[in-house]
């Protein structure tokens, strides 16, 4: 009796961590460990508990008969600060600078361990808000964009620069890109997005924002509206910012080419207010 | 007392699932619980066994000082042939077919939870073989390239088909795509790639291959050498196929453009052998 507990803890564990957001009856674990269902709810209160605890996420209980019970991810502050802080290391190591003070960050975004974190911090954020889509631009926002949307649960519309013929028919923009101030064209297949769909736009890194403001109008032409704007990596304060409302996990403090020397700090993320229900 | 166990075993299933392949020494959970090394064991040999009947994976124990434990992710076949059935009937639904014969994937690709599964799966097949990095081109592979090197606990390299500045020096080659027979160009930023990795190449979608064998010839240039090829998707018999060694999940037997019919079967994974250290 005691080892089903520990089956069932291990096993329900998997589960949720699994499924974010998604609802599971008591009544599917019940029949899984053929358990009662007061040993089920037992269960997950300890599993709650030690979620909250290891600043892991949360469970949610929806009472009722269509009730049930689902994770949430919720990384607690202290592990994103932490996080946070050695992204910042990271990413302030000299030999990034690319000619031109570009960044090369092809590492970072290249290591699944440090985007899938991130893509938890950022779902954290918008764990309880109306999502129904992430959506970003390819390439280099892909990865994070799918951390993201695993942890709410909803799927990727990635943008493109350039029509391939596996995408069916699209949906094509202008827009000025605001650090070039160049013209370029984006588009988005046109059955990939549902009228209507809250968008959370995702992104590797944002300078002044034009390719955000891009997402944004081509969201319109789908009737759909921007639930969220959210970026690894901003860059230093510049003049001009297109886009307000954003949260940013790093932010380049200042990029010095000549002297080689990269300054990063935190990013808004923690400023946020009111973004959660 | 009891609650303790529960706890660490929750704990412990999440910190393991969370960093597949990677050590953990037997000292670190002792630490972090606070409990005997003894009272450790117990807990890993339950959740190895629920890991196991579950179909979820295996945890792997290394003996000795610098020993410890790793969860290595090894889908059950039961599991793996219920999830391709289902995916051989979502790609055979006829409204996906566009002209030439293209298939609109876009929204099988677009949900984390499908591509998650997918990686899993692949992963199973090279949980013990030695894979230093994963390696995708640009763009509809990223996805199931992150979620197969998420489970292999490697990092992922993105070759291009243009230069982008933010990835510095690159090397590029030209290669033959197998069913068009144009020459098209791909390319890898210079510092991506260590000498002498050992590379598991992952695609969305394969046909001739000449883009994998494109792939195949970039790692020359880096000194880097095929320890797999694995694909989600394989095309139609086709007379001649460039590569010889992969591994794909499932097959389209035959697209019938004119009579709006896509028939699918699973593709040569269960076949492999010998794969498997």
């Amino acid at each position: 009796m005691k080892f089903r507990r520990s089956e069932r803890l291990i096993d329900m564990t998997h589960y949720l961590l699994e499924r974010p957001r998604e609802l599971v009856p008591l009544t599917f674990f019940a029949e899984r460990y053929s358990s009662a269902k007061s040993s089920i709810s037992e269960d997950l209160a300890i599993i709650k508990e030690t979620f909250e605890e290891r600043g892991v996420g949360t469970l949610q209980t929806v009472p009722g008969a269509a009730g049930g019970v689902k994770f949430l991810v919720k990384i607690s502050d202290s592990h994103a600060k932490h996080y946070i802080k050695e992204l910042c290391e990271l990413i302030a190591t000299p030999d990034r600078l690319l000619p031109g003070g570009y960044l090369y960050l092809a590492d970072i975004l290249g290591n699944p361990s440090i985007v899938e974190t991130a893509g938890k911090i950022i779902a954290s954020a918008y764990a309880s808000a109306k999502i129904d889509v992430v959506m970003t631009v390819a390439t280099k926002g892909i990865p994070l964009a799918y951390a993201v949307a695993t942890q709410l649960n909803v799927p990727v519309v990635i943008v493109r620069r350039d029509s391939k013929v596996t995408e069916g028919p699209t949906v094509s923009i202008n827009y000025v890109s605001g650090s070039a101030k160049r013209i370029q064209t984006m588009l988005l297949s046109k059955r990939s997005l549902a009228e209507g769909s809250k968008v959370l736009i995702v992104d590797d890194f944002m300078k002044a924002g034009g390719t955000v403001v891009g997402m944004v109008s081509l969201l319109e032409e789908f009737n759909a509206s921007v639930a969220g704007i959210a970026v690894l990596v901003e860059s230093e304060k510049i003049e001009e910012r297109l886009v307000d409302e954003y949260i940013s996990l790093v932010q380049l403090a200042d990029v010095d080419v000549r002297e080689k020397r990269i300054k990063v700090k935190e990013g808004n993320y923690f400023n946020r207010n009111g973004m959660e229900e």
